[in-house]
């Protein structure tokens, strides 16, 4: 029987490759080599429809182009070094807009301390944006996914689920054929379509010498944990009370367990999920604004609890080749 | 009025976007500042349509992929450190198709002394390949475009025009829908398909100190030429019976004019283009298999001569924008 690439799903697919590649740990960057330190290196693409809701600016498109990139960067404790870009643009694409979009990536860019510094123009039937960005750790404080210990403490940056209300906000406006008016629910709109890569916090957290494993939550927190569990050989216990959510999601959501999904697998939020030696948590507080929202458990398992109960917790969030 | 991008066609497009990053200097690659040395880095976009002839095996498509860019860290005496891919695949996609793809981008890192060391896997409507190379060389050996000086030797590394021939046995074949039987046009369409970046010759060039300037020719010969020409504010003359036409090249092409133009503007050979110092000629040809071409003028004027005949170069060579 002929297997097609949708039947496997994005991550069964990766699966394949990575073995043909003889890829073994998986991180949010790929590691060289560089005396005392690694060159940390990512690529993300990024296109028309999958990617960007209609209300997107030609800027923002820019701007999540590069952000996604940096986050990964972030995630391993590295300083980016710089960027570049391979933009596939219909060929009846006017000027302005694509001008637009390099003025978003040079904003964003600009904004975490780095540059584009070249890359590679096309023609293409949809608009397709490829990030590659690329920085540099020293070796005793690059952080992966793997190296959480039983007993760590699970954390995570700022506030989750903006970005899925987001993209509720904006598919309805797109929907509507309306502007969004209510400034609550443009700010979600932003939150989904500029977001702030976490740099600075990524490396305060490395500097801290706190952290035993982090990577970024891009697909949502459900399957980064999931990431970190196969990484690192562990288990985590969630606990659903302390799950920071954003309290603009309620704006969105149609009660509280929709919000508290929203947060989970909606993914977008591009905050970063580590976990810390519980006799360091107060220098990873210093080095980052965090909510502690459960621990490592020694036993492989992925579990919430709320109110005493304790139940599973499901690797659902955001898969590209199974949304299609 | 509005402006399009194919109004501005690639190159003017890619001025625009210079202008807003303000990158300065463009060469084959990118450079990072890493002490003593610089870390190059390049990116390129390949797509089914417009790259890939429809004869191109997957694993072809892998190699090819892979290969672009190392001809760029080649072309600036750098070794390659590694590469990303981001690989933008239908749904349908036959997941042994794919794998395919994957073990041609193995198996031409692999010849060339490198890995593939991550990526990112994306649905999209057409097979979109996004290869990224690193590769680090030390600053008082890089080869920029700019740097040649009037009275340097013009070279050209193996031979020309065979991609270009290669293209229309592929292209021949597709309408005809027959295989192709014939063991010297097979070997055309390889070197179309297989092409073999220059990273071993790009680096001896380096270590010879000898050269001055250099780039790969993927745009053709003639738009080369052009590109160093600007960096190097120099003008070039070119002596017609000197270009090392690949003699397979006669199979195809109509006449000598033919064979020539295939050799000037077709693109796709990623040979190395680059200009001596004459007195160090001897060192370049231990370091490369080379011709000579012609010489570097003060003059900013783009000439080539036949049998005493001097006539203006044209700047023609493969535009992906410019083609659709």
């Amino acid at each position: 029987m002929t297997r097609r690439c949708i039947d496997l799903g994005e991550r069964g697919l990766v699966g394949r490759i990575t073995e043909i590649l003889e890829i073994g740990e998986r991180d949010d960057c790929a590691l060289a080599e560089d005396g005392e330190r690694y060159l940390v290196w990512t690529t993300d693409m990024l296109h028309r429809r999958a990617d960007f809701p209609g209300i997107a600016t030609p800027w923002q498109i820019g701007w999540m182009t590069v952000a996604v990139n940096l986050s990964d960067v972030a995630a391993m404790g590295a300083v980016p070094l710089g960027l570049l870009v391979a933009a596939g643009i219909p060929p009846q694409t006017e000027v302005s807009f694509v001008e637009e979009i390099f003025r978003g990536m040079k904003g964003c860019a600009s904004r975490f301390g780095t540059r584009v510094l070249g890359g590679d123009i096309d023609s293409h039937d949809e608009l397709t944006l490829v990030g590659t960005a690329l920085g540099r750790v020293e070796k005793e404080l690059v952080l992966r996914r793997m190296g959480a210990v039983p007993g760590d403490l699970l954390c995570t940056s700022g506030t989750l689920g903006s970005a899925g209300a987001g993209l509720r906000v904006a598919l309805a406006a797109e929907e509507g054929g309306e502007g969004i008016g209510d400034p609550g629910l443009r700010a979600l709109t932003r939150r989904l379509l500029e977001p702030s890569p976490r740099v600075r916090e990524g490396r305060a957290l490395a500097l801290s010498r706190s952290v035993t494993s982090m990577m970024d939550n891009s697909d949502g927190l459900a399957l980064s944990l999931f990431d970190l569990s196969e990484a690192s050989g562990v288990g985590f216990l969630v606990r659903e009370d302390e799950i920071p959510v954003d309290p603009l999601v309620g704006r969105v959501a149609e009660d509280d367990d929709d919000a508290l999904d929203l947060a989970l697998t909606a993914g977008g939020d591009f905050e970063l999920v580590f976990t810390v030696r519980p006799e360091r948590i107060d220098e990873a507080r210093q080095a980052c604004e965090l909510t502690v929202i459960g621990e490592v458990l020694e036993e492989r398992v992925m579990v919430i609890e709320s109110d005493a109960e304790i139940r599973a917790l499901e690797p659902r969030g955001y898969q590209h080749m199974m949304r299609l």
